[in-house]
C-alpha cells in the first residue's frame, strides 16, 4: 500500500494527481503546517527533512517529487505516465520536472520561506520583492520551451503535467498574470478538465 | 554522439565524471564563465537557461543534473550505473539526487549567486553568511541517512556517487570541514581512488 504525506497548498498537489492517474491503491495522510507537524519527531521519522511530499510504501519512503513521480510512472506502466522504453524522452520528462524543482520551485520559495537562506528580515523582504520578476522569467522560459502540446512534454500525458499544473497554480499568489503564458495558460485548463485533477482537488480541500 | 557542456568548478563535474563511467563516447566542450559565455547568443541556443550541464546527443539536448546522470546511466546499461530494474531502488537514486540538486546546489548558489534571488548586495551579504550553517545542515542530514557503503546509494556504485563527490567539493570553499562528516570525507576520499574520476579531474583542468 502506498501512503502520500500531504499538505494542501504545496508541491505534494503533482504527487497527488499523478497517483490519482495511476490507478494505484493509495492513501493520504496530511501533515498539518499550521501546527507545524513536518518537524514533529513522528515526520521527521518518515522523511528527515520534513517536507512534504513523501511517499511511503511497503519498501521505505520515497521523497523528492521527480523522483516520486518517475517512481508512480514506473510502477503503473500501463497508464503510460512517462516514456519509460526511450531514455531520451525520459530524459526529457527528467530535465522539465528537475527545471520546476531545483529553479521554479526554489523561486517561488524565496516568498515565504526566505528564512531558509537569510536570517535578516529586511533582506527576505528584497527576496519576497523580486519573486514575481524570478517567477515570471522561468515561465517566459517554459511558455517559450513547452514542446507544441497539447501537454507538457507533447502530444502523450505524463507524470510531468500535474507538476507544472501545480507549480503554475502558484503564479497568482506570487503575483503574477497566467495569461501573460498562453501555452501554460491553456495547460491548466486543460488539467481541469481531467476527472483525475478534479478527484485530487476534491481531496486536497476535503 | 555525446557532447558535454562543461565548466570547471561547477556541478557539471558530476556529468564529466558519469561520462568518464559509462564508456561511451564523448567530447567536452567548455563554456567559459569569464566571459559570460553561458549567455551568449550561440550557448542560449543549446541551453536556453545559460546554465551548465547541457548535454547535446543525435536527438536533441538534455540540461539538468538528475536528468543527464539517470541517461547516462540508462544508455550505458552494462555499466549498472543505476538500479534500472528495481523501481523503488531507482526512485531512492532519483530522490537523492533531487535532493543534491534542489536543496544543496541551491544552498550553496546563494554564496556567489545570490543576485539571482535579490537585487541588494547587503541582502545578498546575509545569504552569503548563510552559507556555511545551510551546507552543513544538509551535509549533518546526508551523513546521517547515507546507506552503509560504501557508495553513496550502498553496495553499488552508482551515478549517485560523482553527484555526491562533486557537491561535497563545495563544502571547503563554503568554509565548511569536511571532516565534520567522517562518511562522505570516507566517499570522497575513495571516489579519488576510480581511475574515472582522475580522468574527469585532468579533464576538467587541461
Ligand atoms: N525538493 C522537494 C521540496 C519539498 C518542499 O520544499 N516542500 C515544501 C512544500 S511546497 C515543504 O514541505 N515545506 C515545509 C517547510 O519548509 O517547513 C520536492 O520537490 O519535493
Ligand atoms: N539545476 C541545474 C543547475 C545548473 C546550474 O545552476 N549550473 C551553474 C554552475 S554549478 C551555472 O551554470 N551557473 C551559471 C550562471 O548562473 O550564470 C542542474 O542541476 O544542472
Amino acid at each position: 500500500m502506498l501512503t502520500l504525506h500531504f499538505t494542501p497548498n504545496t508541491c505534494a498537489l503533482a504527487s497527488l494527481i499523478a497517483l490519482e492517474e495511476s490507478g494505484l491503491a493509495f492513501e493520504v495522510k496530511r501533515v498539518d503546517f499550521a501546527s507545524s507537524e513536518q518537524r514533529s519527531p513522528a515526520y521527521l521519522d518518515i522523511n528527515p527533512k520534513g517536507r512534504v511530499p513523501a511517499l511511503s510504501t511497503d519498501r521505505g519512503v520515497l521523497t523528492e517529487t521527480p523522483a516520486i513521480l518517475a517512481y508512480i510512472a514506473q510502477v503503473a506502466p500501463e497508464r503510460r505516465l512517462a516514456p519509460l522504453d526511450d531514455p531520451f524522452a525520459f530524459g526529457q520528462l527528467q530535465a522539465f520536472t528537475a527545471y520546476l524543482c531545483s529553479t521554479v520551485h526554489v523561486a517561488h520559495a524565496h516568498f515565504r520561506r526566505g528564512a531558509r537562506w537569510s536570517d535578516d528580515p529586511a533582506a527576505q523582504e528584497t527576496m519576497r520583492a523580486k519573486v514575481p520578476q524570478n517567477m515570471a522569467e522561468c515561465f517566459g522560459l517554459i511558455e517559450a520551451t513547452m514542446p507544441a502540446g497539447p501537454w507538457a512534454m507533447g502530444e502523450a500525458y505524463s507524470v510531468a503535467d500535474p507538476y507544472l499544473f501545480t507549480v503554475a497554480g502558484w503564479l497568482k499568489p506570487d503575483g503574477v498574470d497566467i495569461d501573460g503564458f498562453p501555452r501554460v495558460a491553456a495547460h491548466r485548463a486543460r488539467m481541469l478538465e481531467r476527472p483525475a485533477v478534479a478527484r485530487a482537488l476534491e481531496r486536497a480541500a476535503g
